[in-house]
């Protein structure tokens, strides 16, 4: 944004610019927006940044973002405690739960080990993870990490450290997206489909 | 968003979500975003949302948005005062300003002539651009609207106004883009671009 604006416009468009995937024309439209709004607007959207930052921590148990000691999921009797789903994200939970068909319960990675990104196993909720298969009752852990390297890395490494433990340990199954067509699926994706094919 | 998430986030994700060109998708992703921000980023962003809107007034002159009486391009003596561009938004003095080729003042009128949207010329800052010109010393007026029915209309209503009154009425010219590929303009464009041509 040149001199001729004003300062206040500017400092706002830089805090929208520092948000992910929003560029400075973007920026500077969200700010010309923000000040059309009534006060009340303003200062309920201001609030909101501050309590979403004060209130929110992790859930005790399977380390995704709540505002209270366990998060709802976790605290549901109705859903199987035995069985853990462990994903990369919060946003991942947002995504199975949209399925509706999952009844198990999360754990939270809040990453994926990444060396050349400089994030090892211990910057990972893996810690968390064990203590909680330690205490007993969990029959299987689904790796739900994306199908990438570092995605398929991390599976690996939380599958061998649950080796001894005795439990099911399974890998979310890759393939064709549901609606995708053939002709443009890749190679890998095309061959994994093939690999995991199943009777009709 | 889901039951499972913190209240504070939903909130928040609801104030992104209410953005124009932000859907319930990356609202979220920026709730996210935000929430993994330090809280001093948090307050100065809360802060420069409050601060925008409560500084952030009509220039006097120009009705450009700015923090003071008089804006620092209408306050600048070296830019010619007695040329006038007149445009819809802010935005549009941004992007002339932006080219560095224009050294002449701006009019902002905070919108375009639009029955249809129930937009009559009396909501818009003309009344303030008539004013301006009748002090005296205007030479030309540069019609900047965009070459939409509404950016049309609204530069030959202000044509028609400013006729009895002695000043050079312009309006910016349309024809190709620069680095346009002449076989994917559109009919009308290539029909400005033909009709509008100049000797080389």
């Amino acid at each position: 944004m040149a001199d001729h604006n004003a300062l206040p416009l500017v400092v706002l468009t830089e805090h929208f610019a520092r948000l992910p995937g929003i560029g400075m024309k973007t920026a500077e439209r969200l700010a010309y927006y923000m000040i059309s709004r009534s006060h009340e607007e303003i200062d309920s959207f201001a609030d909101a940044l501050r309590a979403a930052k004060k209130e929110i921590r992790y859930c005790s148990c399977c380390q995704n973002l709540t505002d209270r000691e366990i998060c709802p999921i976790c605290d549901d009797d109705r859903r199987e405690h035995d069985v853990i789903c462990v994903v990369e994200g919060p946003k991942d939970v947002s995504a199975f739960e949209r399925t509706n068909e999952y009844n198990g319960v999360y754990h939270v990675l809040h990453g994926l080990i990444s060396p050349i990104d400089g994030v090892m196993p211990d910057q990972l909720k893996i810690r968390e993870l064990l203590a909680r298969i330690q205490k007993g009752n969990v029959k299987e852990v689904i790796m739900a990490t994306n199908p990438t390297v570092e995605g398929d890395a991390t599976a690996m490494y939380i599958a061998r450290l649950l080796k001894p433990m005795d439990i099911t340990v399974t890998r979310l199954a890759f393939g064709l997206p549901v609606g995708g067509i053939l002709e443009y699926a890749d190679e890998v994706t095309l061959y994994k489909s093939l690999h995991n094919r199943s009777e009709m």
